[in-house]
């Protein structure tokens, strides 16, 4: 029988060029589509309010007559709060909770030290004033985004939380309002598409500019977060979603090859991959996967996932295993075998790391506490989960005494001098002259 | 006589418009620069060494037949060092020295917690593998702007540290070499453009590829940082230099205004802005500043400068110029007076706050430790200095214990269903099942 998924083995004689065909996936940008996105934001800022309503009828087929529609109360997200089943409720404050929890733990404070000099230098640390949270709508609807973006937000101390959804025929998910009202967002609006993130950018008479915009979206949204990027902060841009589960001993292959389709069933482009040395255990999480997809809802996504970008891969040893990790630097990575812990102290880039075969990668995207949102495509070689420090940010802190600036006064007096500028060398002689 | 510098009052009808305008500053990006920048961006990645040497050979007149000839030596970089005046090698040294002292305290460690349950949660920190750091050449060719791009790099711990700077017609500053061997530079090519952008972006032959490219450069370094953005991490693009100056009290109106001109000597778009709630003390900065422009090397820069974008705000009261402060968000912040320690803590958004009479921005370019790489255009509203964060990440650690993932796999699992997720559910209930 011809087997779904692609296997390798680090002793193939091509295997350096096929494994490095298999994680390549380059975004192509559309000139077509980046012009309507920057129309789009044109027009938003010049009309404001109005186009936004019209864009949301046209784009949406959103029921709305006037903007003021376009805009839930917090009563609006307790009711649909206080209308959700127990068990949904309390899963969902379960989650909200430890997400704060582990995001308390990244909050930064300030510090200052005085030098031998006498002048205190020092950092300090505020929250932005306020934030945009783009939520997806429809299928992609998910309230543990909601959860994921505006929690950091509101930990950090962003007193204001602006979050856009948009609400295809005017329908909404009531948990995404729920999530809202629980994360402490301050107000949402049904809008969604680059004029949301262009309303947010810059402003309209109804919506409020803010200073960042986080959150996932599809290609409109993402090349308009690009587009603003710089009168605002935005957060990266996401690419497809991958796993990659490392596994070696006792492990049911059973399990494996669910955590490697959780991610398939997200996207027809995601990326599972499997790396072991143990032969028999890659065979055994073949044939599961297939077995799975018999059952899965989504098994077309995910088989098309698994077929187009996903692989088992054979390694000699675990060193070979930790070197494919680094060259891959995965969003999410599970290390499924005893010493797990000192496997991770070797790994040097990877999103999130799920450890031990009793931490599934499906708890970390809802309720384990960290951060969901993590760098795709190897960006995790420069970048890191979203967290609270994506909410503050720092000013330099310099304070001299009359003697304190003297010696740096004259350092800088020298240094401006060599690089010719005048003023700087004059700015600092007066102070030690 | 006509004053040279706009003169404005909280007071004037018109004031919240006209400061506005005066804040405004849009870059316009231009179709066919970024058409350029793809196609050299394209060439490069294309011909590697070969359309690098070619390019530089052109744009820089570079002497160079072979791509070799593009790299320096560590004992080219250390003759530079050692060639320097006992003065200026001194200089250089106590300013790297402070600024490596600074970062320090900059360093992110990594942490975890066991949580009630019984799992353990956590950060690791790591550094970047590789990074890219420009520096202009020719007249804008500064060697604190290696420190500052160098040095967090160095204490972040990132192991290769290459430098590129372009050296029209051969040539190089002493002084920048001088810095790269202090500040841990691992290679130095003298390649500049976006040409140099696109061969640390993608890699070429020689240059191995970065993972995040830091440093200032021209409208096509800009372009070409923003182009492959997403393949690596960037710094943020720069705009014109700020200053912004709050006086109150005993001053000296010489001292202000020279530390107003040495921001303005630097770009005709550059931009310093006084405010003071003291009429008298207004007046005299005015004078303070035609009198200083008879005598500077750059007055011409200054004096367009001061014309276009400078300004003298009269404010009623220290609340308003808090105001104020917060609505520009300055690059740079001086707050001369007693109370600059209370001031300051009443500012929300600044790159770097120089509190006192005796702490010109200046020393803060060269040698107070703080980094001189600060966001501008009032990104200091979600943007940080360039710091030692800019070259560590973060991975989230998970290592649930078989007791402890229960309670987590179950919420998993009716969240997971609440978003259609089969495999995620499925995944997570193998753990509690």
């Amino acid at each position: 029988m011809d087997k779904l998924m692609r296997r390798l083995s680090t002793q193939d004689q091509n295997f350096k060029q096929v494994f490095a065909d298999l994680l390549a996936f380059e975004t192509v940008s559309d000139p077509e589509l980046l012009k309507t996105v920057d129309q789009i934001i044109a027009d938003v800022r010049q009309h404001g309010d109005a186009h936004v309503l019209k864009l949301t009828q046209q784009f949406d087929r959103h029921p709305a007559h006037q903007f003021s529609e376009l805009e839930l109360t917090q009563e609006q997200l307790k009711a649909a709060f206080d209308g959700l089943s127990t068990e949904v409720r309390e899963a969902l404050e379960l989650a909200a909770n430890r997400i704060r929890e582990f995001h308390q733990a990244q909050k930064q404070d300030g510090w200052t030290y005085v030098d031998a000099l006498g002048n205190t230098l020092g950092q300090k640390v505020t929250p932005l004033d306020r934030v945009g949270i783009y939520v997806p709508g429809g299928l992609a609807s998910y309230p543990s985004s909601v959860l994921m973006n505006a929690v950091p937000a509101h930990v950090a101390g962003v007193p204001e939380i602006i979050m856009v959804v948009p609400a295809p025929n005017g329908e909404l998910n009531p948990l995404v309002l729920a999530a809202a009202y629980l994360a402490g967002v301050t107000r949402v609006f049904t809008i969604g598409g680059a004029q949301a993130v262009a309303a947010l950018a810059y402003g309209t008479e109804t919506i409020p500019s803010v200073d960042k915009i986080t959150g996932p979206g599809n290609r409109f949204v993402a090349a308009a977060k690009r587009a603003v990027f710089g009168q605002v902060g935005i957060d990266m841009i996401a690419g497809p979603s991958e796993i990659l589960v490392y596994a070696e001993g006792q492990n049911n292959a059973k399990w494996l090859a669910m955590d490697l389709l959780s991610q398939a069933e997200h996207d027809t482009v995601a990326q599972a991959v499997f790396i072991t040395p143990d032969e028999q255990l890659l065979n055994d999480v073949a044939d599961a996967i297939e077995e799975h997809l018999q059952a899965l809802p989504k098994a077309d996504i995910a088989r098309t996932s698994i077929e187009n970008r996903g692989a088992l891969v054979l390694v000699k040893d675990r060193a070979e295993g930790v070197e494919l990790i680094n060259q891959v630097a995965p969003e999410h990575l599970m290390l499924c075998l005893d010493e797990a812990v000192e496997m991770a102290e070797e790994i040097r880039h990877a999103g999130a790391i799920f450890m031990g075969r009793y931490t599934p990668e499906a708890i970390g995207d809802y309720c384990a506490g960290p951060n969901h949102v993590l760098p795709t495509s190897g960006t995790a070689r420069f970048s890191s989960p979203l967290g609270v420090y994506d909410f503050q940010k720092r000013s330099s802190l310099i304070m001299c005494s009359q003697d304190g600036v003297k010696t740096l006064a004259k350092t800088a007096d020298i240094l401006a001098q060599q690089e010719n500028l005048d003023a700087h060398a004059r700015s600092a002689r007066y102070r030690y002259q």
